[in-house]
Formats: structure tokens, C-alpha cells, sequence
């Protein structure tokens, strides 16, 4: 097999769909294309959720949804992909419950269920990859961490809560070109929300050195960097598993992106 | 001179033109057209704002915006408007000083000046009325009151700040209501963000008796009533002039809005 930049999104669907993506995370995969956090719920919450979207679009970046009942994702996005199988692994919830992960979510997928993708950090990361700004995470083969906030979501309809935020630590000098070089990224989160000290006390956080996140894994904050804080995908899927509605709701398993055809150059404001 | 309601937007803009428009507000002017915020700031800091609009759509929903250095509002949001003339009254401002208050700002106007318009709440406020749910301060014949919150803004470029919210009260059992009929309202900052004594916890508002506004006028919050608080086009204005740019930032005089020819149903979901 290829190197994992190299593999096209259409073969790395190709093997989820046949149950041989057997890697921890499609992060890394097929340089130059977006990836896609994933979520299912019942057509009767998608326009709450389409405004949840609408109206946080740093934590929650709508790249498209599927047609009620329709599990073929748009041409544009990602071409003869089928939602229900071209993931490596789904995570299928019911009242906030973790039930099951499986690589497949055809006999769970009903006429009434609605699928959004959501834009995923993966994109920026590799531009900051592609400047040298290696992602500490990523030095140190983890998960990025991630925390809770204080920063309350604008709500809408049953959807309520407060962002998620990913954090990356970087050299106090280097804040003004992370800032620059995630900012085109608006469809993927963009550009920082906040860093440092002050930033932390804005958000709610305490963990100055990066070691007790609140998911993903701890990191290490070194002399002279300062971390910084993304909105993160987490947010939308949190929130919907977190409110009470009724039915099953799906997502992707964590680091099992949905990989597009659609380049990254085509998310970039 | 008919009812305020039915005088038509250009008939407005052309008494603005005049110098002949002396009311102490355009509230109430135009039913069924949309109003609009106004911020005017010198080119180089137009991506930085449009970026602060896109990332923060509920404080900051943007309309539109004109061509740098050129007066003329785009003709689907107000036939032969030239910005520089047809609203009201306009505030100037340097270093986070208000200059000065004008009805012409045509000597203010700069080749590298760019308009932007923002979405104003008398849209929604004017579906409220129409279900029988009368803005206390209309009825009161005051200002909205406006309250900052610890809230923060999506950081951008050389913007930050903190949410500024304008708050009606209602009867408890009416929050349903409220919320639904404001919801569509997505350029116009939409449903609220929060309600109620948690929901001033969260902002990080306390003034139960709706008596202490940091900006507009005191209101009453009777027997039964709890505070409802929605997005406030002060936000952007707020975030443009405390921020220390070069050079001059106009915008309207409060509740001296630009009247367009935009239907409030074209600004509808």
C-alpha cells in the first residue's frame, strides 16, 4: 500500500465500504483533500441543527447534508459515496448513551434520517504541518486535547450548550503566524478564538500545562509557548448527544473521518 | 405626512437627503422593509470585519457591504441610496471617541471608506408586535435597554470583544412563543440567545429588575416576567470602535438607521 498522503479519497472509501481500512485514524490521508466530522439525526431536529450551524459556525462548520433519507452524499462532496458505509467506524448513540461503534451503519440508517458534514481541523493541520508549525499532538503520535468551556453556544430551537475548544501549543513568538495561516480555514474552524493565560481565563480553563484535558490526550506545553485554543468539531456532536431528543444518533468514531474529493484549497474563504 | 408605516423607504431617504427627516428615530418607519446598522471603516480593515460578520452571525449578521470608496448602496438593498446622505444621522468617531454627530457625512467620506451594513433587530421586533407581544420599551416609549456580557466574540484578525445584548421581558409562559417567532429572523440576529435567571447567569448580567442597562433605557420587568436577551447589532459597533485602528469609523446615531427596500421576508430563513 501507497503512503497514506498518497492514497485518493475514493479508495480510502473504497476500503472502508469493504471493511480494510483497518487504521486508528484516516488522519494524514490523502494530502490536499477535506475531511469530515460526521453526524445522523432525525429529520425532525435537522432545521434546529441546520441553525445550531448557522449560527456557530466557528464550532460547528457546515459543509453540506445529505437528503432526508438519503444516504448518497452530494457529487461535489465526494463522488458514488454512501454515508452508511464509506466511514472506517460510526459511533451510534441513544439518550446520550454510547450503544455500539461498528463500520457500518446500513441497518440503523431509516427514511427519516438526515446526515451533516462538518468541517474537521485536519485541514488546517496540515497547513500548519506544511510552515514547519508541527502540531505537538502530532510530534507526540496523540490525540489532540480538548476542553470544555464556559462560552456558551447561541442557542436555537432544542440545541443548547457551551464550545468545545482543541488546543495546540506553540512558541509565544509564533501566535501571529498561526494566527495568519489557520485564518483561510473558515469552513474548518479558522482561525484561533483564543491563547495564553488571558485566553484560558476567557474560556474557563485550567490546565497550564496541558496534561488533564477534558477528551483526546494530555500534551506537553514547553518553556517559552503558550497554548491556543480552536473550535472544535466535538462541539455539534456533543451537544446533540448531550440534548434529550428522541431516537438514535450517529457519528463518526474519533479520528474515523469521512474523506472528501473536495480539496482543501476549495474550504479556503 | 401619512402614518410613519406606510411612508415608502426611498420617500425616507429622500427626506434624509433633505435634511428634512427630524424624528428622534426611524423605529416604526416602512412596515415590511428592513432597517439597517451602518459601519464605515477605512479598506485595510474590511477583511478583518467581514470575517468578524461571518464568524459571529447572531451579534454581527451581515447584510451587505459597498464597494470600496464607492457611496452607492448595492440597488437590491435600496434603489439610488447614496450612504453618505440617506440615513438620519451619523456618528463619528477617532481613537474611541465620538467626534462628532452629523446628518451628511459626505465630507467624512474617504476613497479607501467601505459601508457595511448590519442586520437590526426592529425587524424582528416588528413580528413580535404583530402577535400581540408589544416590546416593553415601545410601550414604555424608551430605548431598548442593552447589557455587555462576559461573553466573547470569535476573535478575528485585529477584532475581539465581548457580546453586547438588548433584552425585552415576557411573561414566562410566552418564552416559547418569543423564541419561535424570532427564530426565522436569521439576518436580524434571530431567536434569543438566553433567558431567564440562568440565562443572565451565563451572560454574566445581573440586573433582575431590568432597571441598570449599560447602554439604552431602563425598562420594567413585571410581576410573572422574566428577561429575554438576543443578539445586538452595538456588538460589531462596540467591538470597531474600542478597537484601536487608524483612522476615522462612522456609523449611524442610535435608532437612526438606514431604511431599505429589502423586505423583512427576504431576510427570513
Amino acid at each position: 500500500m501507497p503512503e497514506p498522503a498518497s492514497v485518493t479519497p475514493s479508495e480510502v472509501r473504497r476500503l472502508c465500504r469493504a471493511n480494510e481500512f483497518n487504521k486508528p485514524t484516516t488522519a494524514a490521508y490523502s494530502d490536499g483533500h477535506t475531511q469530515a466530522n460526521l453526524l445522523i439525526l432525525p429529520e425532525k431536529y435537522a432545521q434546529d441543527f441546520r441553525n445550531l450551524c448557522m449560527r456557530n459556525p466557528v464550532s460547528c462548520p457546515l459543509i453540506g447534508e445529505l437528503d432526508p433519507g438519503d444516504p448518497t452524499v452530494p457529487e461535489h462532496l465526494a463522488a458514488n459515496c454512501d454515508i452508511r458505509t464509506d466511514l472506517p467506524r460510526y459511533n451510534i448513540y441513544k439518550d446520550g448513551n454510547l450503544l455500539e461503534t461498528k463500520t457500518d451503519i446500513t441497518a440503523e440508517w431509516k427514511e427519516d434520517s438526515v446526515a451533516f458534514l462538518i468541517g474537521c481541523s485536519y485541514t488546517f493541520e496540515a497547513a500548519l504541518f506544511a510552515k514547519g508549525l508541527i502540531p505537538r499532538h502530532s510530534e507526540l503520535k496523540r490525540n489532540v486535547p480538548m476542553y470544555r468551556t464556559k462560552v456558551p453556544l447561541m442557542t436555537t430551537g432544542v440545541f443548547s450548550g457551551r464550545m468545545i475548544v482543541s488546543m495546540r501549543p506553540y512558541p509565544v513568538d509564533s501566535v501571529e503566524s498561526v494566527r495568519e495561516i489557520t485564518r483561510p480555514y473558515v469552513r474548518t474552524h479558522g482561525e484561533p478564538v483564543a491563547w495564553g493565560e488571558k485566553g484560558a481565563r476567557t474560556l474557563g480553563i485550567d490546565d497550564p500545562e496541558g496534561t488533564h484535558p477534558d477528551f483526546g490526550d494530555p500534551t506537553e506545553i514547553r518553556e517559552g509557548e503558550i497554548p491556543i485554543y480552536w473550535g472544535c468539531g466535538v462541539t455539534p456532536q456533543q451537544v446533540v448527544i448531550d440534548s434529550e431528543i428522541d431516537g438514535i444518533v450517529i457519528s463518526h468514531a474519533p479520528g474515523h473521518m469521512l474523506v472528501l474529493d473536495l480539496l482543501v484549497k476549495e474550504v479556503c474563504a
